[in-house]
């Protein structure tokens, strides 16, 4: 512990400037207060982020606080709240400099300033592992209004946000190297997959439109999973109309093989919801006023009380065999 | 990970059953959706445990779980708010099977039939460093009651509720035997620093008696200390008045330099708090109806613009030198 500055040193030094929405009391104090507006309902979520499992630990520190806290505003934006809040738990190795912390507490200033939020309190601690970083964050929607993920019903569209495999897709050009692919593309890959950018504007305006949504952090098919779990109905997506950036496009096209990072592959915390036909137009109008992407993949279907519930069609109009869905850690090989 | 279910029926088989107050839609869904009591302001706090620096890998599950909620529990008292929901992220080692975690689950019921409180949501997540735990706690307080640390005046009395020094000497036990104390004592002392007791009960009722509250997790001294710094005075403490249980005490007299452990060791989580002397028929009476014993320990002086502005003061009147204070963790040799 010699090589930085004691706990309250560094949370006065890095942390206390990000305080400011509720009465976090520069973190001095045991806990924050934080009176939630009348008629809105608070919403929470919490995920736990690890050096080696889900960031590389050479990661610069601004992109580990960005996905730190990106990862939990997808949640909110899944939930169509508005994020308010966040409280982070850091365990820091011994050999994490003071550096390295004011990096990381920049890198969440950023985050919070694009947001509109601000952190209320935390705990910091050393651990011989690791580094290991949890945010919970808070957000708040209207009292009866929270975006679920099980109202999806026969027949609806099934959406999804921006561009999807790209996080996977980068996440391998990491590990394996690019091949072929010219840097830019790459460069833009590893940067959807070191800094995710939760949609919570869009999220927000699914209120009325949407019948279900989830982010897209398991991986596509399993995060389709999830829908159709809670929904009682079946899906069914179209390999052609999933939306690819040019970059995973140029990786798809040199080998098939990725595009299963496409469907499996996690991290792109792009939405995916579902709509009756109806809203359709909507939601076409949404996206251009929101100036995000917004592709029809598919519909949903009656569940099938045996075989797969999410099924994706290749162009041939063949069925997909897809390897065990969800997220792949760093660590999976 | 082949040794336990995979994280989605983890969480289905343990930690489903445990959410309830909160609309945590069995914990299927991103996010959790909480109406908080109108008229009252949300009370947030964050605490991490990491095997090995704040608990032993070998304590039983049950009491791990009792601490992760428990520090998070005190923090929630010293504002003197009720608690309600919180969140888990845990990080589990590779190695860690089915039935520790089935074990772990069951210490949360236990401890949230205790309090009242439930789970809304969590994260769980493969680490390949130590078990790491992070509890972020929400309660909520009457609007603009909220019990702070930054209150206390020159002349307040300064409480403690309980016994001191138990939970130091309980690791201090752990980590060098017990020396010639008897099982018994030694038991009783574990038990304290294992499974602390968040003083919510008592936290709530000092609105409108104590001018400060803070909960020692840092030690007496440390713990007395942001007390004066937050409020800008002294304090002055004497050290015979300091409550100590049979088990510490004879500890004690078996060593004066264990009297160094009640003063700087951690882990009490007792409140201490100031109130004007006017409040104390109040707080005996409180006492008295929580069954709950509350000591006058010392008085709020001026602050003075040097030297230390806590001072412990032996039976001879001589000020005693204490080291650096501040809280002990297990890995501190």
């Amino acid at each position: 512990m010699a090589s930085r500055p004691g706990e309250f040193e560094i949370i006065s030094r890095c942390f206390a400037p990000l305080a400011g929405k509720a009465e976090s009391f520069a973190l001095t104090d045991d806990a924050a207060v934080w009176p939630v507006p009348s008629g809105r309902e608070l919403v929470v979520t919490t995920d736990s982020i690890v050096a080696g499992v889900h960031f590389l630990t050479d990661d610069p520190p601004d992109l580990v606080a960005a996905k730190a806290l990106g990862v939990n505003l997808s949640d909110l934006a899944a939930m169509g709240a508005v994020p308010e809040i966040y409280t982070l738990a850091a365990a820091w190795p011994e050999a994490t400099d003071i550096s390295w912390i004011e990096r990381f507490a920049a890198g969440l200033k950023t985050e919070q300033e694009r947001y509109a939020i601000s952190l209320c309190g935390g705990d910091t601690v050393a651990t011989p592992g690791p580094m290991t970083l949890t945010v919970t964050a808070m957000g708040t929607v209207e009292a009866g209004q929270a975006l679920r993920r099980n109202g999806a019903r026969s027949g609806d569209l099934i959406f999804v946000s921006g561009t999807i495999g790209d996080a996977a897709l980068g996440l391998r050009c990491l590990k394996e190297g690019a091949g072929g692919l010219p840097a830019p593309l790459m460069d833009y890959l590893v940067e959807r997959y070191r800094r995710p950018r939760a949609r919570v504007s869009l999220g927000r305006r699914l209120q009325g439109l949407a019948t279900s949504v989830i982010d897209i952090s398991d991986g596509l098919v399993a995060d389709m999973t999830h829908i159709v779990n809670q929904s009682s109905v079946a899906a069914a997506i179209d390999l052609d109309r999933i939306p690819l950036s040019d970059a995973a496009r140029a990786m798809c096209s040199d080998s098939q093989d990725r595009i299963v990072d496409v469907l499996v592959g996690g991290d792109d915390y792009e939405l995916l919801f579902t709509a009756p036909a109806s809203a359709e137009p909507a939601i076409k109008q949404l996206a251009a006023e929101l100036d995000v992407a917004i592709a029809n993949i598919g519909s949903i279907r009656d569940h099938q009380s045996s075989g797969p519930n999410v099924l994706v069609t290749d162009k041939q109009g063949h069925e997909m065999t897809l390897p065990k869905a969800g997220y792949t850690h760093l660590s999976d090989q």
